[in-house]
């Protein structure tokens, strides 16, 4: 996708909105279909026959985490429901979407941190897992928390509160593979958490943390490069060896 | 549940056994239905239609540890064969539920563990694979331990000894998430290891194990103020920062 | 199986081959359906049905991959015609086999390799995520990649380039448990990578990367005793000493 | 369930409507988990989980008709969503219930009808299917149509307009197991079609078609003592005495 | 399978019961395992794994009847459980296989109609969903009842007797393929529902019903020569022939 | 789709042949994905993202018969085989595809009959169980027979021969819903079966065999005005009451 679809004036925000993230989502899954046949009944399913982003979405993360004895449909139905009584928990993926998309170079298309993300996936699951936990709905929640860390191999308590607009998937991102999470910590805007990482404390906004358990590097206390960098004029390699730099 | 329902007599062993806690296991899952009804036909499927803990453990883990070519009855009937032909082993399971009950803040119920801690249903199905290492049926054990890999992201050598009554799940665990535990170590009773850890040498009981590799930490030559915390008197948050405090 | 059944002569390049390997696979797999009834289904679903190496590995490869939205047919479909169309893939995956039967001596059988390594099959899927993205069939590589990751719990980005010969499994390996390798970075023949490592740099021939962000030893220029053990004449123990030893 | 509990004032008919079938079924489902564990996860996911027939009626067809190429999700959507948006369809299954339980003495209570009646599921699906065809989405309504005929081995042409408050299930019902109504012939309200009959003609109301090609006996034109017995009054053993009779 | 390992002297009731028929049908699975590898993971999974003939026929049933609401695993507990409390129906299993296999030429082996024949397995299902019914645990009779009749296409009402011994399969048969048997009506031993039949009366020992409503023929009331015909001694094609004389 | 989509000079056997076929199909799932959003992975899947005909009717076939102990891989790998094995296979198909687009005036394209028709998909499912059969790979040949029968509730014992080019599905069909073939008879070429017919004679070409068991009807010998009405030209109404006309 050349860079300029991704360009807008930042006062139209309608543009900006869910509807013009789902009409690109929608764009690239058909521009994907067609050249790549063996992918389009996946891609069909998942995305070209939905009618909205939070159905595709609750669909998605339906067969993504259902198992023999919690059902598809009672998933799917799970997140309709949830996403279509609190809109903030949308926005919050709309957010997760175009931050990634703008900031993380590995992030090639929106529809592919949709459907491929596990960082992504397993953020949008765990807001409804942290809903459910506020509601006081616990054994729900520890269910699907259970299924998340099953599934995405990472481990976000339901109790921790995750800010929006993060970096996600394997290179950077708000939320690494296989990594943790716990308590009631609260993971600022726009943090990252490596790899492999164990987060116990607090992760102020624009932070990383990485390690085992995890310290914190970047952010306004601890000022890095990284935050300087625009994703979209990087490529990956220097991105990968500036984070490497840094880290160590 | 209200921590009077723990309380029992250290003299009256019987009532502290399976039996005591496979009752408290389905009252948990009957109110539980009762408040969820989404989750009701989880917990009547993998406890309440079950005549005992055996039968629902070895349910639970066929069903998560199946596959398309090994079947979840196979599963089922090798689970069930093997905890009714060796007591032992349900009796470490129930050690380990009391111990993650009692000790472990972040675990809310008995049902909560057998039904959704990766750590404890690893460790089960793993004391499986081990009976089965230690009777030469070693193809069964390996095939065994790939699916307990797969699933649970929680990598133990069949050929490791694993001892009772330790902490599981995600916040401290026996067995943390994506945790690895290589060749013939002996992980001792009561023992911890934190998520994401390698370990390749033995831990002592009550010791506990972090990091890539892993190193020791707390344990009678290591004292640590951990062992001292009683778990039921304890807040989610000062435990998170405790534990962070005495790692770091 | 007796050390004299994997002597051959090193001129017999043929004996040496995928025939002589499957040859040997086959036989193990017959040796352990007889020996254990409950795993003789599993054997013969995955090894002993199939006429060939490429097919026993595209059918465990489509089983272990498959998603309700990405059928097993439709992967056996397309790991059949990628190992189909490019020998060398097969050819890798069968350097790949001898070196982890050869020098890993927790590799019990070929067919354990086979079946259940799970750095073995990542790696595998993973050299066909990767021709498809060389082949600008990225949107099909990425959705592989996700599935490789979401069941292996092991990341390798679909640019990076992987050697063939290495080491696999959890002991030791090319790749281990919940290993993540990022970005366009080149795994060199025989390299080892930690479990839990996250591997940001070039990793040269023969030489090991650990930890989070993972760092390099062993190899032609960080010299180490690791390479002069035989595997054959290694026990198991002694070597898991010596792999903690040095890595402490 | 005692005959009283189904009395109502014809006048009221509020009550008669769906918020007391569904009423009904709920009470019913809860006697039988309460009173069979092994059911009670089934009766859960089916009925129990739900907020409203409509849902409860969509997740069951959507998990009976599903396949691997055919998700249970894209059909409980399709159910949920046309029910939604033709609310004739719900008040026609409504009947059904209504009619089978006051009618079919094998009829022991609405939930047996609503998950175990082959005919009155088709029926529900045909009705969605008819609808589809009726707006010219002929390839889905033919999709939808195949599925019924394999899952229910009931096989009504989507072109054939079936009317409400029939008898449905294997004992004498709107359409027994194994019929075949082809074309765009009319099924009549409270018509019946004998097991195994093939229709190729209209069948009016009241009427029974019996036979392969079906012929039809009862109605106003060809009258028999069938219409005139209170299903409720009436034991099994008589009502197929009776039946056999002027069938014969 | 020569004739002559059928032959065994009336007198040793030993030889002729369970045990001898589970050893050949051992046999028989094991010969067919080794001539076609296609098909050896099923017949493991299905019988060799197996360590009894009730065992194999629970786990087959299980696995036939399951559904994504009634899991396999439940099923096979369930009739393993019934099995085990009434030997009489494992008894009759055993009667009707030698049945089919002695007299019904279309019947290859034991295996085949142990695996094959919807009929028997129908039948078998049916005997425990009966034993349910009168035992008063009406609905998991009934919701057994309709797996039956969605998966086999053969319907007979929980509340119809069946008694053993008979003709199973889809050439003669106690149950012929789309049969139908409703209410309380007894099904004597020995006697044969023809494919597509409506059997609304009692049918008496050794009489064969056909048709729909079915009629009577042979029986002792109504003498024909199928009774006289030994079914070792006939080829398929002479009975066919037979069978399709005596009926029209 | 207009009539002159279908015509096509007789003199052209290229034009006429399963390339010709194979392009209408791909052009009408097109065409339906395109109109049906909900339906368009199911046609990707089983059509659009294939390579040729005989791929996209194994996997069809495989994803229909398969079952938990029969795996939809195999299936895949054995239709596929087989059909490459043996062209006339194929050819049969193609002959049998062109006759019910022709002639049956409820097949309204040929993408409808492929997919939808269980006379169709039973009949290509049969020939692979028949050929088997007569190359005495008898226990494959009785599985394949048995899934078929449980699927798609049409019995045909692989001993019986069926010619090409017949009618299928549920309104007129070489093979109606429910019906049944047995032993070793023979039906004709453009023979028919109507559904829930029992047929224990060989069916002559152009005959039609109807009723329990079956009578023929139609044919050389009895001539009707069937045989004389080209599908084309006849709209479904007056075809139905036609059939019933002499049916009767």
């Amino acid at each position: 996708m050349p860079a300029g679809e991704l360009r807008h004036t930042e006062s139209s925000s309608e543009v900006e909105g869910e509807a013009w993230v789902w009409a690109q989502i929608k764009a690239e899954a058909r521009r994907d279909a067609e050249a790549e046949p063996a992918l389009a009944s996946y891609l069909y399913s998942t995305i070209l026959s939905h009618s909205s982003l939070k159905r595709s979405l609750s669909f998605h993360l339906g067969n993504k985490l259902c198992s023999s004895t919690l059902l598809s449909t009672l998933l799917y139905d799970l997140f309709l429901n949830t996403f279509s009584s609190d809109p903030s928990l949308l926005a919050a993926a709309v957010a997760d979407l175009r931050a990634a998309r703008e900031r993380d170079p590995a992030c090639v298309s929106f529809s592919h941190c949709l459907l491929n993300y596990k960082g992504f996936l397993a953020c949008q699951a765990h807001r409804v897992a942290h809903k459910l936990w506020i509601q006081s709905r616990r054994p729900l929640a520890l269910a699907l928390h259970s299924r998340i860390a099953d599934v995405f191999a990472v481990d976000i308590h339901p109790a921790a509160a995750v800010g929006t607009g993060g970096l996600f998937g394997h290179a950077s991102a708000l939320i690494g593979a296989s990594a943790t999470i716990l308590g009631n910590v609260k993971i600022g805007d726009g943090a990252k958490i490596g790899a492999g990482s164990v987060v116990l404390i607090d992760v102020p906004p624009r932070t990383t943390a990485v390690g085992n358990p995890a310290r914190l590097v970047g952010g306004k206390e601890r000022p890095s490069q990284l935050e300087d960098v625009p994703g979209e004029s990087m490529d990956h390699t220097s991105f990968m060896s500036e984070w490497s730099d840094y880290i160590i």
